[in-house]
């Protein structure tokens, strides 16, 4: 019995848990520009969740988030097998496959519960990073390592449509993640991990997935309830270019196919590296993600659409954190042996002195540097294709043609949370844009240091 | 164990519980005319919530209702705590603190359990009252008086949108209700109590809030399925003006950000008087609302919009039953003691003779009599600025401004309800329009009488 | 205790469960035209439910697909009560009365769980069947009969909207269902049943009853997940005729309150007739199911819709399948004894060999020929109206025009299910047009011969 409902039966065969989330936000913003300014308070999660084990092997879980409507509220939904099928002196650990709406093993931060994070929000880069997706997993590890590898399509979180147009086959994404934590003590730890995905987009439309075709849509500036998103590439610069559907009758005929299986984009790939350290209270974690994309030049300047054909997109953030209260970071890491769909990440922290028991709960002290460069380098700086677009001639426009503009953001985030007893914590966040380079929709934003505050209450069980 | 499911740890430190509800309805309405006529059958409430306890101390519920979509069917979803804080000589209840969403504590009627309530839609000044929040909640009292005051800011179900446009602040309210209760016996009970809210609008928009810029549009003529609403406050007389919002350039500037900050509404409150009382199988309860708006005259009369500075609506209704089982509503009157989310309301009768043990359940007839006026009084009467609205001079218009025309409404309604086993209930409603004074933009509606018979089969767990 | 979470007090008087199931599928088609090839992986449902018994006598079921939005995802939603009222020498059971969203008691396959089914998606003809709907129902039997009748209106899951138009009343149906098993053994199994609807419908618009007025709306040609669906009335030709609204002034006012009374529409009525045997491994399985529409000729022909006064519709499905590892689909019937909400079906395979106890788990191998026929006889044959109505002359014109043309299919396919343990399913469908008829506005679809290869991972709890 803990938190919420969880029953067993006595030979641990069979389990079920119904579990859940509430995280009410608030905060306001000072910047005062057309799309800035503005203070509110909302619910940034509100979840509900029903896992279970049934036959000793075979596992389940449903999870939805009741801020989304209909599919797009679904969240992890899958059935998993666990068999011991390797070797004890490889691992005593079973291998896992799942099946169904899950996250793709991609980055720490990502795959990191909501409610165990360290901030508010995760930081920039994780807009390079994937969703849940449909797709099957196989996974294999032990406490201090782990791999897992699968293929994913459909998401109904990020995907602004559940199906290709009529004429279309969907998107796919191969993706891997393998983790090692040579150190894992009660009050010490050293974790390394990295990410690659492979992604074949849609051959019909550019709708179905915006956050791989439109980098920067899955950015909330560190601050969701307020829908901030500065940075991200503009949609006519959309990568796959906007495709143009089949006409019935004339030349086009000859041409049209071609941009209908290919549009621009022939495929790309992100790549995320992971380190995470604790040493007594104090932790540190930080992550470089990059992506690349790989285009028909030709396609792309018959369309008018700018980039080139090879474009990179990164972003990065270090973080470290102290409990004033005692508490290590440490103790809460799950190996592959206590999490064996999200391996390699934190669950919550162990309460020293828990409210419950006359203590002051757990007080912990945060700072994050967070950075995503939405620009393109290409063969030109951007600072050079921002003036040419806004203000160059004709030669200097091809040559900045060559980019695409989603601008640029380095943020500062303070964080101080308070963990009362197990379930609850209240958090506040102060965030500053250091450094804001426009996208090339938004010239207002260039130099603007907007800041942002951020608190929240969040019960789970 | 209870009907759903509840489960409790041996020391009493946890519990959890699995609860819903399904209102199906279905009904008529002999009223003839173009916005009238019609009969449904649907789902009134479709409801599963979960709530628990945890450390002794931490409280917290999760409600939701699947006729909504998104956000908009979040009922209850906050977080509680409660601890013995005062003197024993003034209560030996914990002080209770809640954040998130909630219902503003206003109204005995408003925050009676739709379960509960005697008639099928509650009694037409619940238009006047606040619907369930964003915010944080202290409260006190003992088994027989309560405080309840909070702050509170975007209602999942009752605005129109979760946000406030990109440059605006969202609204908020401060609310407080107080109850008390002289007498509290199984079968004799006298409760007074009143509450007040203060409103300080949204400055960029009026869209946020209906409820309180458009008086009326919670109201349901007490009929709901059928989703007749017959007077409310036109949209083109809504309180707070429509903004005018920004342009870049001309004079415009000069005045437009005085409306975008201000439009016409300064603040607006609202206030209530409850009464109830019980003396065995007879009961009796009744309320009155009453809601001002101050506005800025000058800001109004330049946007051509009614009614003055300072506005003014009311409503009112009284109700008796009869238990013919012999039945007392004392006996499920809930003070802070048994309730401390909404104190002072009635929970669910206690049935002499249920079904199951070979009685007839219990058997209840009601009455009420309801007003709701939706016309601002100003410097002239209703009929007057009706009158001059639609055939009067110019001379007779300009006077006529100083008023809103909401409408008028008095509503006779008689019930029948039989409670067959705890958790079942079949309830039937014949209501009747006495008076209806016709909002400004449904001239059809004058001295029409429609009439509605509702009936509904409800269950919780 | 079971998959997922059950809970019963000693005396057995309460209990309470808490179940969903989870079907990801995935699949593409070889059809190369504009409406058909594509591929796609998605969830084809997503259910959470709870049920219970509270005093003996009453229960409740409350099922969520989140699939849907706000009230279409309403699934089943009843409160009952269940009496022994009958005398010993008819049956034991008790008699059963139902309140709520339900399914209308019509057509095995229809109402068999979409857990059970053996194929992925239900055969063409359960395009002519009802889906849930609010209403009341009544029913009877033992372990091998039922009778099971009902009047029913609103369905969540099926209408457009959920009201009729503001003048307008809601539709009502008259269903009624019978079964009986001369042979219920645990490997030998006989049964037949028959069902019969009566509508009438909504009388102010066409809007509310897809699945009536436009047959074919709720066909899935077998592969949902695709949304594929080739034969459908075309809405021109909707069988109550598209609605002329009231007009306020000039003699339109002598003739439209007739449309608005009736439409073209005057009643329908459709009918089934099922039968199922099972013998050791083997089993097998039809239905035939019919429409028949009775319109008003004059105000037809006065809008101009074809078909005359008098149409016609039919499907039928046969189905056979053996399970290759030994299993009878005759344990898992289910009598009004076992199942008092859809008797005459069937529940969960009881695999002799689940994987859990070392075994391979269930194998079945399944074969199903299905046709619907949305081309109404009416004087003319199908081809003859079709080729009228493209290239046909004055006369051929209105000779076609007392039919209407939703198109013929015809399908074959093939499937094989492994089912590991209980609650777990994997399942391969191949499905070959073999026959298709092209709808009137769809004429590119005419001799073509699509397949479909469809896969499903299920889990249910």
């Amino acid at each position: 019995f803990k938190n919420g409902l969880y029953v067993e039966t006595e030979d641990k065969s069979f389990d079920f848990k119904v579990g859940g989330r509430i995280q009410a936000d608030g905060g306001f913003t000072s910047y005062p520009s057309a799309s800035g300014a503005r203070s509110n308070v909302g619910f940034r999660r509100a979840r509900l969740e029903v896992e279970g084990k049934a036959y000793k092997n075979w596992f389940y879980k449903f999870q939805y988030d009741f801020t989304g409507t209909g599919v797009t509220g679904i969240r992890d939904a899958f059935v998993a097998y666990r068999d011991t099928l390797l070797p004890e002196s490889i691992t005593k650990q079973p291998v896992t496959f799942q099946i169904g709406s899950q996250y793709e093993p991609f980055s720490m931060e990502t795959l990191n519960s909501s409610k165990h994070i360290t901030f508010i929000e995760r930081a920039l880069p994780g807009a390079l990073a994937p969703d849940r997706h449909v797709g099957a997993k196989v996974g294999l590890g032990d406490k201090n390592w782990s791999v897992q590898a699968g293929v994913f399509s459909t998401s109904f979180g990020q995907d602004s449509a559940q199906a290709p147009a009529v004429t279309g086959h969907q998107y796919w994404d191969l993706t891997t993640r393998a983790t090692y934590a040579p150190i894992v003590e009660e009050d010490k730890l050293l974790h390394f991990g990295g990410s690659f995905m492979f992604h074949r987009p849609n051959d019909s439309t550019a709708a179905q997935d915006p956050n791989n075709l439109l980098p920067g849509t899955g950015s909330r500036d560190e601050t969701d309830i307020l829908n901030n998103r500065y940075v991200v590439v503009p949609s006519a610069q959309a990568l796959t270019c906007s495709p143009v559907y089949k006409s019935a009758a004339g030349v086009a005929l000859l041409w049209t196919p071609g941009y209908l299986q290919n549009s621009c984009l022939k495929y790309s790939f992100n790549y995320n590296f992971e380190v995470a350290a604790s040493y007594g209270p104090f932790s540190v974690q930080g992550e470089y993600s990059g992506a690349h994309y790989e285009r028909d030049a030709g396609t792309a300047l018959a369309l008018g659409n700018n980039g080139g054909s090879s474009l990179n997109y990164s972003g990065y953030y270090v973080q470290g954190s102290v409990f004033l209260t005692g508490e290590s970071r440490a103790a809460s890491y799950k190996g592959y042996d206590k999490d064996w769909n999200t391996p390699g990440t934190f669950s919550d922290i162990v309460i020293l002195n828990p409210l419950s028991k006359g203590g002051l709960g757990a007080w912990e002290f945060a700072a994050r540097y967070s950075e995503l460069n939405l620009n393109n380098g290409g063969l030109v700086s951007g600072p050079y294709a921002y003036w040419a677009a806004v203000a160059g001639g004709a030669a200097d426009k091809a040559l900045a043609s060559t980019a695409t503009l989603g601008g640029r953001e380095e943020n500062l985030t303070l964080a101080l949370n308070w963990y009362p007893v197990r379930g609850v914590r209240f958090q506040a966040n102060w965030t500053r844009a250091m450094t804001l380079v426009a996208p090339s929709d938004k010239p207002y934003l260039n130099g603007q240091h907007p800041s942002t505050f951020l608190a929240r209450a969040q019960v789970f069980w």
